[in-house]
């Protein structure tokens, strides 16, 4: 193995892909025919965003005294990987890191109302409403927001309340957002008026949406199997040693 | 937090407990109270001997030209753990680690048999059989041995084939043995008969097996709920920055 691709070489790099429609063919992939479980991969992006979290903002970097960030997790996929986010950042570094999750609707799946009582459990603190009206509280409160809101599923151009309305507030406060695999409003075109991460977190592959993005940008999912990756035509960088994510 | 912690210094460090039969019931809270899924706890274990395997024989540490390792999964959770340990071998270090799994039994668990589907379509060989009869050619063909056989559950005083044959070939290998949890025949009592690994890695807390034992010893699965800690009083060390195991 090793020894044909070093014969391989020089072999000419290909851009790594900005995934259109294709993330949500990828995932239907790897449940049905790789029998990967919605669990398990939840578990790996969400452990994957905490490490994120540590290497961008380290605990010596962040402004306050309280090393609080609030993590704000939509109804589905990728509420599910904030609250597994939120809860391996409470275990970090001898409990240094202190989330606090903002979780508006209470989903029905059975998978997400687990890792949200897995969080409970574990002592992290529920906000039960955002101080909309006072976005000044939010900015004193907490270090920094991660976006966990929307994912690939949302209709950018149709987001509800409570959402629509955190949004709004999103744009408007002054610490740095970390939004996870895509800004909550629009997975395919950047959107002028969006909220504006300071990190993004790209699950898989990145996608549409973050082409021009600016910010530190991490891709998180190394247990991609090399036949999908091939297939899809991804030309994902190398990971280094042992590590679970990497910086774009 | 971080205040009161230290402020309650100097403590007396309690000694880590060795658990007999707790182990069992950790896990069933674990699962009933705390709503983990068993197929989450088993990606995080495997991932985290994958990690501890890394450590313990570095690439440049392996005496052979090729990174072969064989890992002999059970029928149980501790085989399902192997085969997620073998999964995350073969995607680290691009490709450089050549897991081969050794699934004598295949189970009748869903769970288990899509961790299996996940190995095969990585593209991991299954060996259809062990040369038993011929130790040399396993100490040829492998670095080392991963025991991912017997768990917690079985009974070490009636170890059925083809376990207990496995066992034999286990005693007489002279390349290292890698044993996930429990040295696949005694969880209580450390067996002067027994197979006798190099590494051990210990998932959650040791078992008394392991009181003796003067190998290479990891811990892993920093995941646990402070509540379960101090439930179950296992004074464990503190893991270091995010690591998700410890060498104890």
């Amino acid at each position: 193995m090793n020894h044909s691709s070093a014969e391989a070489e020089p072999e000419t790099i290909e851009p790594l892909r900005y995934l259109k429609g294709d993330a949500a063919a990828i995932e239907t992939e790897l449940l049905r025919d790789y029998k990967f479980g919605q669990q398990q991969l939840i578990e790996l992006w969400g452990q994957a965003c905490a490490l994120a979290i540590t290497k961008a903002y380290p605990l010596s970097a962040l402004s306050k005294k309280q090393p609080t960030v609030l993590v704000i997790c939509g109804p589905d996929e990728n509420g599910s990987i904030g609250l597994v986010c939120a809860r391996h950042l409470r275990i970090f570094l001898v409990q240094d890191y202190e989330p606090t999750v903002y979780h508006p609707k209470r989903s029905s799946h059975s998978l997400h109302q687990d890792f949200t009582i897995q969080c409970e459990k574990m002592d992290i603190p529920f906000l039960s409403y955002l101080p909309t009206e006072q976005v000044q509280l939010i900015n004193d409160a907490y270090n920094l927001v991660i976006d966990a809101m929307l994912g690939l599923e949302a209709d950018s151009s149709n987001i509800k309340e409570p959402y629509s309305g955190i949004l709004v507030t999103l744009k408007q406060i002054k610490i740095p957002i970390v939004s996870v695999d895509v800004p909550s409003w629009d997975a395919e075109e950047p959107s002028q008026d969006g909220i504006n991460p300071e990190v993004l977190i790209s699950l898989i592959a990145p996608k549409k949406c973050a082409l021009n993005f600016s910010g530190k940008h991490f891709l998180a999912g190394r247990f991609l199997p090399y036949d999908i990756q091939k297939k899809y035509e991804l030309n994902l960088p190398d990971y280094a040693g042992t590590d679970c994510l990497l910086e774009l």
